[in-house]
C-alpha cells in the first residue's frame, strides 16, 4: 500500500513536470522582460546603489500592485520584518506571538527586537494562525493592566502577533485582526510569501499595520536580495523610510542623523531588476495557477495525499504548491522526499517547527498539535512559473 | 584674508577638477569593465540571489587583492560590522571601544549586538584611534578581573576596540594591536573605507581578527549595495558564513537552524558587478593616487589650509580627499561648503562627532579635543576615479 502511493506520486509528478526538464527546482526566477536592459540602464546612469530612480519607480510600483498606500524598498524580508515589529513598538523584554510553522527569519525578526517569540498554532484550513484556539489560550495565559495584555506567566507584555500566509495561502485575517482588537496588539503580516495573494479581494499586506514583502530569488518576483515594508499610515511610511536610512536627516553635505537606525536600503541594481520582475507579475500568476490547477487535477486520483488549494476567502498566488499526506501515511514522507529529489524533482518538507530549533525551544508556546500533524505531513513541490506554460495553446506553442 | 582662502580654495578645485563636468560629485562609481556582461550571465544563468557561482569568485577574488585567507561576502558593511563584533565576542551590556570621528555606522554596529559604544579620540597624523592617548585613558579607567578589562566607573566589561582607516588612511595599527594586547581587547577593523590601502606594505583588514569592508556605490569598487567579513581563521570564517546565512545545518531538504542567525548573504547579481569592478581596482588605485597628487600640488601653494597625506608607513587608496583647514581658518568650513557645493563641486564636512548624536551623546567617552577640532575643519572633495584620468598622456588621449 506504502509502496504504491509513493509509485503514484513520483508518476503524477512526472507527468505534470514532463514539460521541465531534470532537475526541477522547487522555485527558480523567470526572467523574460526587460531585466537585462533595466540593469544596463542603472550602469549607464551610474546609479546601482541606494540612491536611484528603480527605487523610486520600484516601491511605487509596488503600491499600485498591492494596493497599499506606501511601500519603503529594503534588502530583504527578514529586514522589512524586523522594522514592521520596531515600529509596531516591539522592544526589549516583549513578547510577540508568532506562528510554530513558519521559515526561522520570522522568529529571528523577534529576536533582533530583543524580543521573546511566543509560539502558536496553525489552523489545517489556512495554514495559518489558529484564531479561534489562540484566542482560548490567551483567554487563559493573559491579563490586561492599563490597556497592554500581559502574559500572567512570564510577567512579560505581549506586544504584536505575526500573522504568515503560508507558502502563498492567505491567513484568517479577519478572525484574527478581532482576536488583536480584543486584546490590544499589533498586528504584522509576515507577507514575505504572498505577494499576488488576496484575502476578499483585498491584497494580503494591507490588513496589518505593517507588513513585509519578501523578492528572494525564490519568490513568485525576485529583485536578487529584497523586501519591502508596507503599510497605509504615512507617519509609519516616513518613520520606515528614515531608520532604513540610517536615521539621517537629509541635508546638502551635513551627517546628522537623530536615532540608532539600519543601512537597509535596497540597492537600486536590485530595484531595476523587481521593476522588471513587476511587469510581468500577472503572468506569472497566471502561470502559477494554471501549474496548481493541473497538480489539483491529477493528484485527486491519489488517495492518502491531498492537494492544499486557497480557502474560500482567498485568492493565493500558489507560491508553493503543497501535498498533505493522511495522518497514516505521514511515515512515507521522508521516502517520498528522498525519492523525489533522488529523480532529479526537487522537494522539500515544512520547515522545522520553530519550537524544536534550539534557540527557541525554550519560549513560551501554546499547545501546537496541528502544526506538528502538519509538518509531519507537508511535502512542497516545484512551484516555478515556467512549469506552469502549457505546451501548446489554440494559438500555437507559447 | 579669509575671502581670499575662500577664493584661492575654489578655484584650486576648479582648475583641478577641470577635467570634470560640472556638478562634480564627491564620489561616483566608474563602470568600464565587465559589468554588464557579467549582470547577463546572471539572468541568463537564473542564478541572481543568495546561491551563485560569483559570490564565491567575489570573495575569491577579495581574498586575493587583500592577502586575507578568508572573506565571506554580505549585504552590506554594516552587517559585516556587526558580524565581526558578535564573532569577536561583544555581547549585551559590553563596551566597544569606538571612534568618535567616524560614520554613524560603526557605532550602530555596537548597537545591534546589545552593546555600548565608548568613545575614543583620534590622532592628527591618521585620522584614526590614538593609541598612546587612549592606553593613557585606559590606564585610569579600567581594571583587569580575571583577564578582562573592566571600565571601574561603569562596571561593564570592555570587550574590544574598532578602529577605523578614516577616508581610506590606514590607522597606526602596531600601537593599537599592542594595546588590545595589553588590556586584553579584541582588535575589530572597519575597513569599509580602505579597500586598496596598506599599513607597512600588508593590506588593511589582515590586523583584527576579524574585519568590515564595504561596497556601497561610494566606495572605491561598487556592489551597489554589499560589504564583506575578511578574517584569517578558518574558525571564524566558517561561523561568519553560518550565521550570515540563517544558521542552516547544510541538507538537502531539512531546514534546520541551530541558533538565532541572519539573512546577511551577497545576492549574485551585486557579487557579479563586484568581480567586475574588482578587475578595474588596480587601474582604480592609480586613478586615485593621480588625482591625490594633483591636489596635493595645487593646495600646497595656499597658505591656511592643508591637503591630507597618507602616513609614513601607510600606502592609502586615498578614497575619499581631504583638506584640513588650520585652526584660524576654521570658521571658513561652512563658507567653503556653501561655495563649492552651489558651484557644483560636491563636497562635504566629517561626520558629526558621535558623541554629539542623540543617540550616543551619553555614552561613556575619554577627551575627544583632537576629533573635536578636526570635526571643525576637514572638508571632503571630490574624489572619483575618473578624476584622476589625464586628458593628455605622452601615447595621447585617453
Amino acid at each position: 500500500m506504502s509502496e504504491l502511493i509513493l509509485e503514484e506520486i513520483t508518476s503524477v509528478l512526472n507527468t505534470v513536470l514532463k514539460k521541465g526538464e531534470a532537475p526541477i527546482s522547487l522555485h527558480e526566477p523567470y526572467f523574460a522582460g526587460q531585466e537585462a536592459e533595466y540593469l544596463k540602464d542603472c550602469l549607464d546612469s551610474g546609479y546601482v546603489s541606494s540612491v536611484g530612480a528603480y527605487v523610486n519607480r520600484f516601491e511605487e510600483e509596488l503600491c499600485r500592485f498591492t494596493g497599499a498606500k506606501y511601500a519603503a524598498a529594503v534588502v530583504n524580508g527578514t529586514a522589512a520584518l524586523q522594522i514592521c515589529l520596531q515600529l509596531s513598538g516591539v522592544r526589549q523584554g516583549d513578547e510577540v506571538l508568532t506562528p510554530a510553522l513558519t521559515f526561522v527569519a520570522t522568529a529571528n525578526a523577534v529576536c533582533y527586537c530583543g524580543a521573546v517569540p511566543h509560539l502558536v498554532d496553525c489552523e489545517p484550513r489556512s495554514l495559518g494562525v489558529d484564531g479561534e484556539k489562540l484566542n482560548d489560550y490567551l483567554e487563559h495565559i493573559t491579563e490586561k493592566r492599563s490597556g497592554t495584555c500581559f502574559n500572567k506567566r512570564t510577567g512579560r507584555p505581549i506586544r504584536a502577533l505575526v500573522v504568515m500566509h503560508t507558502f502563498g495561502h492567505p491567513a484568517n485575517l479577519d478572525s484574527l485582526l478581532e482576536l488583536c482588537g480584543r486584546y490590544g496588539l499589533q498586528l504584522v503580516e509576515d507577507a514575505a510569501e504572498s505577494l499576488g495573494s488576496y484575502y476578499n479581494n483585498i491584497h494580503t499586506g494591507n490588513f496589518g499595520r505593517l507588513s513585509a514583502l519578501s523578492f528572494n530569488g525564490n519568490k513568485i518576483v525576485t529583485t536578487g536580495g529584497g523586501g519591502a515594508v508596507l503599510t497605509n499610515e504615512e507617519s509609519l511610511y516616513r518613520k520606515a523610510k528614515h531608520i532604513t536610512t540610517t536615521a539621517k536627516i537629509p541635508h546638502r553635505w551635513a551627517f546628522y542623523h537623530d536615532e540608532v537606525g539600519y543601512n537597509f536600503r535596497m540597492p537600486n541594481i536590485n530595484a531595476a531588476l523587481g521593476c522588471a520582475q513587476l511587469e510581468q507579475m500577472n503572468h506569472f500568476l497566471q502561470l502559477k495557477r494554471a501549474l496548481a490547477n493541473e497538480y489539483r487535477y491529477a493528484f485527486a486520483k491519489i488517495s492518502g495525499v491531498s492537494f492544499f488549494s486557497e480557502p474560500d476567502y482567498a485568492k493565493s498566488n500558489y507560491w508553493l504548491n503543497t501535498l498533505i499526506l493522511s495522518e497514516e501515511n505521514a511515515f512515507l514522507r521522508d521516502d517520498i522526499l528522498e525519492k523525489t529529489n533522488n529523480a532529479g524533482i526537487q522537494t522539500r518538507p515544512a520547515w522545522v517547527l520553530m519550537n524544536r530549533l534550539p534557540m527557541f525551544c525554550d519560549c513560551p508556546k501554546m499547545d501546537l498539535s496541528t502544526a506538528e500533524s502538519l509538518e509531519k505531513r507537508i511535502i512542497n513541490i516545484p512551484s516555478s512559473a515556467k512549469l506552469g506554460e502549457p505546451y501548446y495553446t489554440p494559438e500555437g506553442r507559447i
